[in-house]
């Protein structure tokens, strides 16, 4: 790079059981480069967790006053407790020149796009939907019909495709990392992220 | 890959100088997945040389009958010969699900996107005016007036960076290859030439 580029945010989503949370984890360990965005949360810290590296732990009260003041970029309320994430967080991150790395729910994802559109939308699909049922029932954790009310919402989520910029298949974890990779790396190329900027570069070395 | 995707065509183009030749060649040296898209030209073959690997050898009047039936994605003349981009093969290749590469001058380029807008634009940058200047000035084969005159037509180059997708800096070959390399993945993983496909897959596999 020959300037301070910004940030960009990229988003990995996908049905749940996908393995976005093993994309991310191998991605990480490969690209120290990238932010990953803390959560907020109002459940009460556990012992051996840190503020600002596993959660921001606030108050129910000052949760609901920055939704109020559309300081989330997405939230959602789960077992009575609230977890989102803090705009301020990804926004200073970006402006730093940081990439910011999201792993969340299909709904969070959409939530995030209405949010800050300029962002990027990878959607991690299952080769199969055979393959996403195995996942599930791997987990052992599931009854038949809480498999078959997870398969169903799968499908609901595989739906909701068209509002990303990328599909990348989660057939193997190292592909899946060398494509979100491979996509963090072509968006630092985009022309209109960087035209402008090399233009300058261009005309002032002219002199 | 889940499905049988049909190929992209990539244009790899920038100011003469930049460095284009060298980006190509490297590439092709690391990626044998791409398809470099042969030329053809009505200068006679040369000692060596075969039909389809250097060049598609045809005559002028088959040349100009191309020209008129808008058979060629790109043509121009240098020094009484023609030289140009056959549609047909490129095609052929993109059909068969293989990508082609495409390293050409910058109105080559332009007048490849007019006849075939679905292609991927590369502009190859310099990091400077300056290194620019070195480069065309160490080929060692060009007066002062000379070189200035290809400095300024390449600043007219530079100014239809507009017209491109992406835009690498050639500041390192190796970095260049890099991002074009990044660029040919991620561009398979668009939503919009795969999502299709993998609702499909993934409907299929529903029942």
């Amino acid at each position: 790079m020959l300037f301070k580029q910004k940030g960009i945010l990229f988003v990995l989503s996908g049905p749940s059981g996908v393995g976005k949370g093993t994309v991310r984890k191998a991605l990480f360990k490969k690209d120290t480069s990238l932010k990953y965005s803390t959560s907020m949360t109002t459940r009460p810290m556990r012992p051996g967790e840190q503020e600002g590296v596993d959660y921001f732990y606030r108050s129910k009260e000052a949760f609901e006053h920055m939704i109020e003041n559309n300081q989330l970029l997405e939230h959602a309320e789960y077992v009575g407790n609230y977890y989102g994430t803090p705009r301020e967080y990804v926004e200073q991150q970006l402006e730093e020149g940081n990439d910011v790395f999201l792993e969340i729910e299909v709904q969070g994802a959409l939530q995030v796009k209405a949010n800050f559109p300029e962002g990027v939308f990878i959607f991690l699909s299952p080769p199969s939907l055979e393959e996403l049922k195995n996942r599930i029932v791997s987990r052992g954790t599931e009854t038949e019909s809480l498999v078959m009310n997870r398969l169903n919402a799968a499908k609901e989520e595989i739906d909701m495709m068209d509002a990303y910029d990328y599909v990348v298949v989660n057939d193997r974890v190292d592909h899946a990392v060398e494509n979100v990779q491979a996509i963090v790396k072509s968006e630092h190329c985009k022309r209109e992220r960087v035209a402008s900027e090399y233009k300058k570069i261009l005309e002032v070395s002219q002199s």
